[in-house]
């Protein structure tokens, strides 16, 4: 991956300070930067063991699979199966941290819903309950706290779930950031639905719902120290009834993931090592939207790792392509749906792009995250 | 409440400040001092706000009702009640903050697994998966967070339930305090069970399952710039395996609670105003181990408002209670269970003890919470 060090002093900003106002031109001051992709084998947190790549992943496998043990966390998924009460559910959490608090095309709110949501529709699950948790920092203003609880009532009701239970806690002045969110979410996964990473097989087309890389660049661009204004919106969205009109046409979706943290590559590194397949990605035929690659370029970011809050790749046997994508397209969160490459026997957990000159490369998993507090 | 502010400086420490060693005797700063419990009417988030009492209260009547809606959020129970795929679920939340990470009985990861395990369990509900959510400053050990991991996995081990799925998070120095963590529960609610504070009735007994206090004393007692060591433990347990045994001889239990944040006096003050009944309280039935007394005396806390973490109120029906009683004291975590008082139609809303001196007052429910991040 590119990490934001190679960029320069226009990229980075200073994670660590306190938010400047939009328009701020400060100079941004290096002593307090942060390192999204350290190298491995510290002995403390950094930044990319949050990141969603390969770092997070380490956590994970060395850290806190031996220690919690069971089988439903080692299923690799975005959300859980469980039963209970013999109802199949799927139950998923996620923290959100980012900053800014408000960016364009959305909020810490509508990211604490449709990231949950999201995750849960991933399985093929219906959405239907979140719980929602609160960190709030001492001196917060309310009216902040007030707008968030009501962007994240108003996702949850466009999504058509419940916010059923949550829980608030304030930590002093100077051990947060304004507002931190959890949410965890409960869904029912239909019967004759297993939709998992490890279902992904050779013949399968590579289905991406619209054009990638919206909301980690809105984020970005609203971070203080940055010298650009670009007019994109966030992309930040509930899938769930995406994911309603592709079962809809067929049952036999056999991987549905949404390229948060890491992006593109990383879901599909992720599926290509859950099923031991290779995935071949036309990286030309993968929807960037123009100022998006702009402002990628300017910053030395690749679209590819860029993450995203609206978007899902599907993976589906070819036979039930072209209904998939033609229920994908008649959605409006699907309008741009496009194939973006297949599932392949050949180099098994990689992912190798058809590069734009005709050559290829190897897609690896991102480390860190290019850009930390995307979500 | 007797406020933190009334106590001297050798209560308050510094809990803006660094964790200092234990052993460290510096004098406190006021400087950084902290306001659990300020007036009312600001227009800013204080540490009362997270305190469980009235001005908790007040965020969730005032801002997270009208923002979320919804009915199951509003039935002010530990935990929701909802149907999924015909199941009848018990679902719940709990962000934890507590400093240090680690305290005498128990850490944060025992805390997470049993704050929400015990929340599901109020309702009667079998608890049987949990989310797990990591917010990790940079730069905090990994061992650190290992030995939080291992300390979750047992605990969680211990109650019986399954960690089924997680996140994790990182945010840069200085933008934390090494670890928050927040779990989210469900469980499944056996037939025939309704148990809720506004089942509350006069004539009820009223019981607790052992005596109050450890825990925040035992937390309180490794904070910076205290200047006494107690030899007292946390009571941090999981009750779920107590709940089954009450529930083994009875489906009558009218509300169960757990005494957290807020302590006694805030559990049983919710439940007189959830049910519309007042509570005599014998305070001196309240069973207070002589140690927390001690220190409570010192510190100018009162027990009935110091948060447990293994201890339940149950509000059985008068026919019920001795069978109620026995079976709890046949559990290890209800063998000092002691009847505490009664659920009655005189004052309404109100709890009001009947003191040592034969006279009585009002129990109030706390403003904010008398000890900041002790869960």
């Amino acid at each position: 991956m590119t990490s934001i060090e190679a960029v320069g002093p226009t990229a980075g900003g200073d994670p660590g300070a306190p938010e400047a106002p939009v328009g701020d031109r400060a100079a941004p001051d290096p002593s307090g930067w942060t390192c999204p992709a350290p190298l491995r084998g510290h002995e403390r947190i950094v930044m990319g063991h949050g990141g969603g790549g390969a770092l997070s992943a380490e956590l994970v496998e060395q850290v806190f699979a031996p220690a919690f043990g069971g089988p439903a966390l080692s299923s690799l998924a975005d959300s859980a199966a469980v039963e209970v009460g013999g109802a199949r559910l799927a139950f998923s959490t996620d923290s959100f941290v980012v900053r800014p608090l408000f960016f364009p095309g959305g909020s810490i709110g509508d990211l604490a819903v449709n990231g949950t949501v999201n995750d849960l529709a991933m399985s093929g699950a219906r959405p239907a309950y979140l719980s929602c948790g609160f960190i709030l920092e001492e001196g917060v203003e309310l009216g902040t706290v007030t707008r968030i609880a009501e962007a994240l009532g108003a996702a949850a009701r466009t999504a058509g779930v419940e916010v059923a239970t949550g829980d608030t806690k304030v930590v002093e002045a100077g051990r947060g950031d304004g507002v931190y969110l959890n949410t965890a979410g409960i869904g029912l996964i239909p019967d004759g639905v297993d939709i998992r990473p490890q279902r992904a097989a050779p013949g399968d087309v590579v289905i991406v719902s619209g054009p990638v890389g919206a909301h980690g660049v809105a984020v970005l661009s609203r971070r203080a120290g940055l010298e650009f204004e670009v007019g994109i919106e966030s992309d930040c969205a509930a899938l769930n009834s995406l994911v309603a009109a592709m079962l809809a046409v067929t049952d036999e979706l056999h991987v549905l993931r949404d390229p948060t943290r890491g992006g593109v590559a990383a879901a599909l590194n992720e599926i290509a090592a859950a099923a031991s397949v290779g995935v071949a990605l036309r990286e030309r035929a993968v929807p960037v939207p123009e100022q998006v690659a702009a402002a990628c370029a300017m910053l030395g970011l690749d679209p590819l790792y860029v993450a995203n809050e609206g978007k899902l790749l599907a993976f589906v046997p070819r036979a039930e392509a072209d209904a998939v994508l033609a229920a994908m397209r008649a959605h409006p969160l699907g309008a741009q749906a496009a194939v973006i490459g297949e599932c392949v026997e050949d180099h098994p957990g990689m992912v190798v792009a058809r590069t734009g000159l005709g050559g290829t490369r190897v897609v690896d998993p991102p480390l860190g995250e290019q850009l930390p507090r995307i979500c």
